[in-house]
């Protein structure tokens, strides 16, 4: 395959180690990524998130390596690539460190406090202590695992976010800005002191979104599918373990006897529907349902059938490397070892910005 | 020489990139450090901080390597030892940024607002912009650079500290407890998963502080010596300069006449005595100033003969370093060689605890 990482746009994104995949997971980022890796279009770098499992978790890390195995399994089993897409893991990739570090002393505690997920995130999760400096730095850290891959980028790179996630990257932009306006538009420009690598457009050009199409994809419970609700269905889970926990699944509440009409509008069951079902399928329940036709019980085979269809090649894929760990983790040194490169080239310049790089330093010209 | 390092207690101290030093630093650090070096006792780690100037100068570096350089030359001239002890730039052991960021993680916010010294320069340095995410993590990234250093010296770590620095030794013995307590005391000890380097005793031993004698240093106005009060003598002063500036100093303000009788303990030039004189020269200087005996111009002549004696030897030696400004940064560069390699091997321990080192997860023994 010709090397095209200079000429494709480059894709950045992230997952946290959390483990074995969901369906949420896969409709609301993963089946996107492996779409743009197999478009052609996008040189891809999709890295898991070890260090921000720390911001949340960091009393218990014992399963974090075990948890980043099993992601990039799935990552694997959904169809992303080695041969075509980076694969790496955040922690072994040093640089994001050192990035953290620097964007840390640039990053007004104003504009992390204002971070909405920030606040919500500091409610919700009531039962962990979130009051650490690393939990308050997440944007500056997340800036940082987007930014080391930002400066080589032939156009501004692309990092594919949910609706809920814009203002993460907005907190990034501006920390680029800030970069690049204490760093890079000052008299070395002028007087050409600072060459080669930095360019007037500063270190860090922007990156910018593409938003990733998240359908709603409840769990069993009705919420919205999330491993610590309970309520998911794994990738990884057989054809048996999906038809029991889709047969639990609530439906319209309104709909109570068999012969009661339903409505699709009002039925998590229906959003799966949605996502797993042809057109036909959905037709067949749309009517069924209104007109008490069917069952829910038969309504859920039906979507049963087109989980289960859709995770079965998946599952192929999977087992292949599930019997040789050592192969994933081995795919994700050589990501890792490909990431270190464009990192420390940013690095390399970041460093000369700051004029905190290791060379030695000459006198001022004056003297 | 024999290699000794591991028999000797460890010393970690370090200083930021602010340039050429004074009177004030040599007194109040160097001086010492020289003295334990020379000790035979002690294997010394000395850094310069470049990237703590972050916390409080981000917005203009272009003078950190050339201050690191100054720096050093002031170390080398004040008889610091590149046989002897290890001198290295902060920034070029990267595994500084690495356990700041592994530390982020577990410090409370409320710690960090409770140091003294935090809410001291907020109110002191009001010029700058200090609400950024990195000087609130002052504490954290000094932390990291003294615990790197502590998991291998045979007994606790020492770190010099004058008395108004005793807070952040505390915090940093707290974080180390807490690192201890959340990645060491678990049952992967207890079941022998966790293997070799990484002992009951938690992976950082706390590091004690030795206090360093610091007596009062004056500047020419009375005030404390400071750089930036512009009242400070430096080590690379000519004699003409150190004279100059000696007579311009401030005295007891109740002598007026030259026949008005003086009390020393009320002159900041008797702080310099204190330091500069002999003991003889301290008894007729007592004795004249309290008899008008002698006239003050007298006096800081007197005084200026003692701080030229101490800096020409300096000068000297300086003078060889300033013709090989080159050789001073290969001193530095060697030094960081030695540092990482200690700091690496930490990092190695710190990952294993934390379960984030890059080998392969085996599966768990129950499975």
């Amino acid at each position: 395959m010709p090397d095209t990482s200079t000429t494709r746009k480059r894709v950045l994104s992230g997952m946290r180690a959390t483990g074995k995949l969901h369906l949420g997971n896969y409709v609301g980022a993963l089946e996107n990524w492996v779409r743009m890796q197999n478009s052609g279009e996008y040189d891809c770098y999709y890295f898991i998130a070890d260090w921000h499992a720390l911001t949340t978790d960091y009393a218990d890390t014992r399963e974090v390596k075990r948890n980043s195995l099993e992601v990039t399994m799935d990552w694997l089993a959904a169809g992303l690539d080695p041969a075509k897409s980076t694969l790496f893991v955040q922690s072994h990739v040093k640089q994001h460190a050192e990035l953290y570090l620097m964007l840390s002393m640039i990053t007004p505690l104003g504009w992390l406090e204002r971070v909405p997920t920030y606040k919500e995130q500091m409610e919700n999760l009531t039962g962990k202590d979130l009051h650490t400096h690393g939990f308050l730095g997440y944007p500056v850290l997340q800036s940082a695992d987007i930014l080391l891959y930002a400066k080589d980028a032939v156009t501004p790179l692309l990092v594919p976010v949910g609706e809920d996630q814009a203002a993460h990257l907005e907190i990034t932009r501006e920390i680029a800005r800030r970069f690049n306006y204490l760093f890079c538009y000052n008299e070395d420009f002028a007087t050409g002191l600072m060459t080669g690598s930095v360019s007037y457009d500063g270190v860090f050009p922007e990156p910018q979104t593409i938003l990733t199409p998240s359908p709603r994809v409840p769990g069993t419970d009705g919420r919205k599918m999330s491993k610590s609700y309970g309520n998911a269905i794994f990738l990884t889970d057989s054809e048996v373990e999906v038809r029991t926990k889709l047969k639990t699944m609530v439906t319209d509440p309104a709909r109570i006897r068999r012969t009661d009409p339903g409505d699709p509008e009002k039925c998590p069951v229906w959003d799966l529907h949605k996502i797993y079902s042809s057109a036909e399928r959905r037709a067949e329940v749309n009517e069924g349902c209104r007109t008490a036709g069917i069952g829910c019980i038969q309504c859920k085979g039906w979507v049963a059938d087109g989980v289960v269809a859709t995770l079965a090649p998946m599952q192929e894929r999977r087992s292949e490397y599930m019997n040789n760990p050592r192969l994933v983790w081995d795919i994700l040194e050589n990501g890792a070892s490909k990431a270190r490169k464009a990192a420390e080239h940013t690095m390399e310049c970041v460093r000369e910005a700051m004029h905190l790089d290791a060379s030695f330093p000459e006198p001022p010209k004056s003297e």
